[in-house]
């Protein structure tokens, strides 16, 4: 197996591990306009960064979620990489404390807003932050 | 113990406990300009979030290294937050994935500028990221 | 009194002083999700910062209406502060001045959108800027 | 003709030129809250900046889209501007490059994102990027 | 008087009237380099802008330097604009309340790190917060 | 020759291409720290971005110094693409348009930055925007 295969295949399985059917789906939906985008995020985005085994996917997807709600400008992709936390063993409760913490670095607004993306993503889950949070 | 009293204590334990001596001082510099934020530093940013119980610092220190990396606005947090990091446990090889991490969401540039950061947090601290990262 | 049921309840009156029933009902929707970030708003946000005597309301949400023009992350939070900037007296002649300047600021884009939930807001309160601006 | 004059209509001119009825209507829409940002629009951004000679129409819209694709903070504006990208001769193709360069400096989700505008517009247009972009 | 020369006069005198020596200066910086960069920010950011009658100066001052901290991107500008709001009457103390207001809607970096430039205004121009500020 | 390859040394030529000197020692001062985003620039960023056939160097220079200016977060990275797209071709004055346009989209501090780094390029290469720009 050539090196190129080798990043397709891997990204395509840390992608499907993380986001799920989501996660898929907002690749195939480039693919109209713009293939070459959705393979970058297969082979590069996932095969050559998220696959990393230097760092376990729940703290990536801590650290995506809070750099997510820090920016404030990626509302859409924030949604998918909750699922993806989720889908990785991240605890719905330690979600809202990633987001909360945001509240101290980029302001209440950034938090408040990633919350209520949260809120819905939980729903869609049929869960829970499951009980009072301190 | 009023809740006062508490908040204020619980800030500075973990204050002292993520950030050691650097944090410290970034609050003590604030006092002659502001008092009432360097109080607010300690009771609320380290007592109210930063103690909860619900995420382990660790996490939390991702989280965070994260977020300034991707905000691109806040260098000397960074570094502050990098010290800390390594103090709960955070290994410098872990810290740099967080950080490479983000060139995919922030892009490369961000990444880049957070690296000459960790670069000279590594050199104070005399520790590398030890090993060919992958 | 202590320290505690005084932050609250300042921050209650505040909150109450600027936003009215926008604001509370937005501290309100956050309690299923995160009830602690919903007291936050209320002891720190507003009891904390907002309540300070150094600076009156109207200069205040003027900050704030800027800030979150500039920022541009933020529109759910600019409604709730158009609002509080007129519940305090600010006219909304004033506050479209504010969205203007930010032209120079943070450039056209922020501005032209901050407007258009200015409109909104006016529309809502049956209100408008009055006078040709100029 | 007086020098005001002369702003207003060459800045009427190059708005027309670049954004059509889009940008024309943008501008009427301003003018019940804000008159002179309607003005400026016209007199400064497209009189004053956007009409200058040093440089030609297309690489004026192709660093258009960039920023506000790299802002991630004006979708409308971004819309507005791959129509006068369009209407001056950029290729949909050379638009799709110019987002997909930003997944580099600004991260993914700003080009994913200003990708789904960039559909929308092409789909409203009757153009697609026409070839598989490679 | 034709408008063009009524634009710039204005400007001139606006922009002396809040940045003094300082804006003067930046903006005689630019005409080596790009000299209608510096007649725009007379005669659009002063004359068209800041000159309007709708809003007094201390107040767009107190916009100026919350949209600055906020954006954490406009350092000098904040620096030349916290002279500026000294220039017009705002004092030390209300300044630092607005910078401090921005840790509830910015984060707390933003906040700390635009006090660090208002500490060094408040040094240059020999004048302090003044009193404890709560 | 595999696909690695070919990525590796397409994004070699391209790198060359383009920065000149000035990038390869970016890429350079990165390899004691994080090998692989070294290798992601030259492979991924310029070996399957900026070396795409669909869109000319200098445009994708010009979207990039727009881009930069309005993010305002990655100066050194500004500098470097000034260099870039001094060596594709741009011309200086090109280049002050490209900056000029930005103070419409992200504001005139956005503008005065970047013309602040664009001076020193210009300095370095013994060049300037030439004639008086308009």
């Amino acid at each position: 197996m050539d090196t190129t295969t080798h990043r397709h295949e891997l990204g395509e399985l840390t992608l499907s591990r993380i986001t799920g059917g989501t996660g898929t789906s907002v690749v195939e939906s480039l693919k109209d306009i713009a293939p070459d985008l959705a393979e970058w995020i297969i082979a590069f985005s996932y095969g050559d960064v998220m696959s990393r085994p230097g760092l376990d996917l729940r703290s990536r997807q801590f650290a995506t979620v809070a750099a997510l709600t820090a920016m404030g400008t990626a509302m859409p992709q924030l949604r998918v990489h909750l699922h993806g936390a989720l889908n990785v063993g991240c605890k719905p409760s330690e979600l809202v404390e990633v987001i909360l913490q945001m509240a101290v670095f980029s302001g209440f607004p950034s938090a408040i807003n990633a919350l209520n993306v949260a809120r819905e993503v939980f729903k869609d889950r049929g869960t829970t932050p499951g009980e009072k949070l301190r």
